[in-house]
């Protein structure tokens, strides 16, 4: 049977001793998110995480949704498992104090994240999905259907959907063929059909609030002419009771790879009542909104799987006993050795902690900018933090889930043909992760956006908000001849990123052919380069930690300088080989004519 | 709908034009299989994969097998294709005409296998077997052990099971603890479990033979007290009928991530009858014998995978209408552009299309050597030819499988959320590619074989099979302008191999450790040389055929350059990126205590 257990004191180390998260209580609003609070707060989502959500994970992949005369079921369990959540006030966590959120940073909410999917990441779906409706409406919409939608939607009583894609456009929504037509009331009639919707029918809550790309009739072509509705499955009523169903249906559920438990629906819209979110043609703009806090929630599900995957990897090879250690046997007494003793196993282990240790640390670096994005007082400071995010989201997005997908892979490569069987519960890690690598956004396409809209957006000022922090801590730690071991590979590492994105950018403007065919080769050099520096500050803090005299935690803060050796070793030369893969060029991508193939 | 043609084209490419498929049949005994012969029977095994298997292949993983009271039933359909298969002679092609087959060659088989396992690998995995039991029988068997299971064997009515793991040990063999009491008539009983049996029970044949590893009363401790003993599910009569019941029966089959038309079993032997194969505790060097040929066989369901992959993200991504070109739209007709213009889209068909060719020349490449090693007439040839196959096998079972696995994703990928939908058949490539990493020894094993067995091996002669034609290819050829773009890279990515060769045998003599951590990075460095030279000689073959006039097929060999270039481009750098991890040492890999991580 699988295991998990939240890793606490990892969570901690990069919180306090890495990132410093008590900075957040200095910020206006978040006074309350103490260092202490915070951590109260991460043991809740702790418990909740193990005990609650993930005995549900297995049982939950072999049962999967069912559907019938559409209406959706979800596993046994998820019932209860929702309602603990949402009385836990878990749906609450990050929302605005305004409609009853507990108003905690944007920080916290990707802890609870992370470990939401290394215990379920199909259960994880129906409060996400309820997150991106929840923020698109509170940016977007008027008062009126924030007072009518938030705190439901708070609470967890009402659940949300993103309704975007449809059978014949995902990324390239400017094809949507879905209407809306103008009630004479100022609310909109919608009909067409939506499919890959996550959440989009279930028995969880009582009411669907399903947000809706749409054209009105007199929509310009494209992308410019896309607007955003809002759409209950049941019509609300003044007195926040749930009135007449509305014109909306599930048509049936997918059958898919993973994330079984989450019900993938096809939505048919049949002249539904909907009300307009934001301006009429400028619903991608708050698309984004919704997208945007997506890519990173779905980059949370890789570091989320890549944990417990790693979690089970790690346990199985304590206990499998499998041949003797190459130096000579090291348990004697016992029939064979663990398999942890293996240098081919330790290199597989080593990399899933490498990795999911950095992305934890990148992935809540990009979350406390979410915060001072929100809230620090100096606007240039908001700024900059907000350029920082917009960079990062797609690197997080796409490395974190590549490495999401790998680490479940390797941890089946661990447990050996074991690892193949359903029982044993890591084949499912792989089938579940693979979807992130897809949804919202594939990994291709947070490629594109990286080397098309982040790389040049203000002439590259988004991309001065990396390159600054990190030439910055090299100037000021290379000196150190306790950091030198790491300063030095990252550091050159850092030259050749930025040496590749004057390359990129400036082979890009002659020809974008030359730009889209270095984009995944270049975003996974940065994300390298992005772990590098994370491992570097880790390596720093724990330096620093021992240096202090770090007691019966001398052995932790030891193994993060082993493992950021580990990083440096093996993990961070993939830089100069996506280097040269980003420098080839287009001319033998583009060289064959379709029918050549 | 997955498509699937068999890609005759291409295969008929390396046979012909590459590896001169003609000199088979001037080996004694194969004078027969003139290339005409082979075309044909080629053209016929694509016809049966085309039109029977593949139709099976996604109701096969729709269905699976089930399991009900001992009795084990494959999906809908497996046996009418089964009857079609053996009536067709499929399972006699490569057999010993002495016991009714067709005395083919292996290279034959091999590209028999590769469409099989394209059009369905589970359905693959029952004569598969067969081939591991008959070549077990056919070399270490006694006469009458031969005449009586050999030409059921080859006509396909009875199939043949490798039964090696246990519960407690896969890799470790040596802990088995199946034993073999000897009966007072010269035969065993056999009792013990054993698990992961594919096609341990089924209902495609009369009889099924078991080839059972298992401990003699007397044998030594560990590996060298195993024998192997052929123990049939019905009692042979004379007259080539079935009798009684054996003692041998399935107590259940597995559920697997994939390849679930194959039957996964447990299977409990209870004073079973069996005969020794072989002699007594030398059952490892028999078992070795189907090992090997299940190796090569494990890394043809790589490349099968991985052509089939392909073939469906290329239609697919000719079909796809999503977003404009870069450059300006490449059909204004359309409402938007096949997503083949997409230069990552492209990378990602480059991708599959450069390492599947270049895997299949790779394979059938050392399939010739495996007839050369058979049957040439002068010894040193055959051993020379043995030694290279020996080298080669985990390096085609480890790679190609790794490759099948990538390609089986990237198709999923150029599908986006499409591919996670098992309706469109490309996430069950994904599911029935990740055995062929774990089984016949998981490819980290494959590694140690290489740097652990293979390299050191009569004092490297076994490397030396490959270094020598590799050097003398390149001696032979950097003069000529033509080939300077293919050869360069080839020599160089050679050299740093020769390097890490020297290195990896002289760090390992004084630390195993040393071996063991860059045993599998040092794999994938030879794999990506193996298929630079391979690539070097295709467009070799490809420049000669073009130089000399190739009319029509002009296109199709210059699409071999374009492809080739792209290799060298693209994905031979991954080579310098994997020295560097195989030189990167032990310590930081061995650091860590268990407790530590």
């Amino acid at each position: 049977m699988p295991v998990y257990t939240a890793p606490l004191d990892n969570i901690r180390f990069v919180l306090n001793d890495v990132l410093g998260v008590e900075k957040l209580s200095t910020l206006p609003g978040y006074e309350e998110a103490t260092p202490d609070m915070i951590d109260q707060i991460i043991e809740g989502g702790a418990a909740i995480c193990q005990d609650i959500l993930f005995p549900l994970n297995q049982s939950g992949d072999k049962e999967g949704c069912t559907f019938e005369n559409g209406v959706v079921r979800t596993p046994s369990g998820f019932k209860d498992a929702y309602k603990a959540f949402t009385e836990g006030g878990w749906t609450a966590l990050a929302a605005d104090p305004a409609y009853g959120g507990m108003g905690m940073p944007a920080t916290v909410n990707f802890v609870l994240q992370e470990m939401i999917c290394s215990a379920n990441m199909s259960f994880g779906m129906y409060p996400g999905l309820s997150e991106g409706a929840y923020n698109a409406l509170h940016l977007h919409g008027t008062d009126a259907l924030k007072q009518t939608y938030l705190p439901k939607l708070v609470t967890g009583e009402w659940s949300g959907t993103m309704c975007l894609t449809e059978p014949h456009c995902g990324t390239d929504l400017g094809l949507i063929k879905t209407k809306a037509v103008p009630n004479s009331d100022g609310s909109f009639a919608i009909t067409g059909t939506k499919i890959f919707i996550s959440a989009g029918e279930h028995d969880l809550t009582s009411n669907i609030i399903h947000l809706v790309l749409a054209k009105l009739p007199d929509a310009p072509e494209g992308v410019k002419g896309i607007s955003l509705f809002v759409v209950p499955k049941f019509m609300p009523k003044d007195n926040g009771d749930v009135g007449a169903r509305n014109g909306v249906a599930c048509g049936s559920i997918e059958h898919k790879m993973g994330i079984k438990g989450s019900a993938t629906c096809v939505m048919n819209f049949d002249g539904a009542t909907g009300w307009l979110v934001g301006e009429p043609h400028k619903g991608m703009r708050a698309m984004f909104t919704m997208m945007n806090t997506a890519r990173l929630g779905v980059g949370m599900q890789g570091l989320g799987i890549a944990e417990v995957a790693y979690q089970n990897a790690l346990n199985y090879a304590k206990e499998r006993l499998q041949m003797r250690a190459l130096t000579g046997p090291a348990e004697p007494q016992k029939p064979a050795d663990p398999i942890i003793v293996h240098p081919d196993v330790r290199r597989m282990l080593m990399t899933g902690k490498a990795v999911t240790e950095g992305c934890r640390a990148l992935a809540y670096w990009a979350g406390m900018h979410l915060d001072i994005a929100e809230r620090h007082p100096d606007p240039a400071q908001r700024e900059a933090a907000d350029d920082l995010v917009a960079l990062l989201t797609p690197i997080v997005k796409a490395y974190q889930t590549d490495m999401g997908f790998e680490i479940a892979n390797m941890a089946v490569q661990v447990y050996g043909g074991h690892g193949y069987i359903w029982e044993h519960g890591v084949e499912q890690y792989v089938r579940d992760a693979r979807i992130s690598l897809l949804y919202e956004g594939t990994n291709g396409i947070q490629a594109m956006d990286l080397v098309g809209r982040k790389m040049s957006a203000n002439y590259g000022r988004y991309l001065r908000r990396f390159f600054h922090p990190v030439g910055q801590f090299i100037e000021e730690n290379q000196a150190d001849p306790a950091m030198q071991d790491f300063v030095f590979p990252l550091a050159k590492a850092f030259a050749k990123l930025q040496q590749a994105t004057a390359m990129v950018a400036q082979k890009g403007l002659k020809n974008p052919n030359e730009a889209g065919a270095a984009a995944s080769d270049y975003l996974r050099m940065f994300a390298l380069v992005a772990l590098a520096y994370m491992w570097a500050r880790m390596a720093k803090a724990a330096t620093e930690k021992l240096a202090a005299g770090a007691g019966d935690k001398a052995e932790f803060y030891d193994s993060k300088l082993k493992t950021a050796r580990f990083f440096y070793d093996r993990i961070l030369p993939e830089t100069d080989f996506r280097f040269k893969q980003a420098m080839a060029g287009a001319d033998s991508v583009m060289a064959l004519d379709a029918a050549g193939f």
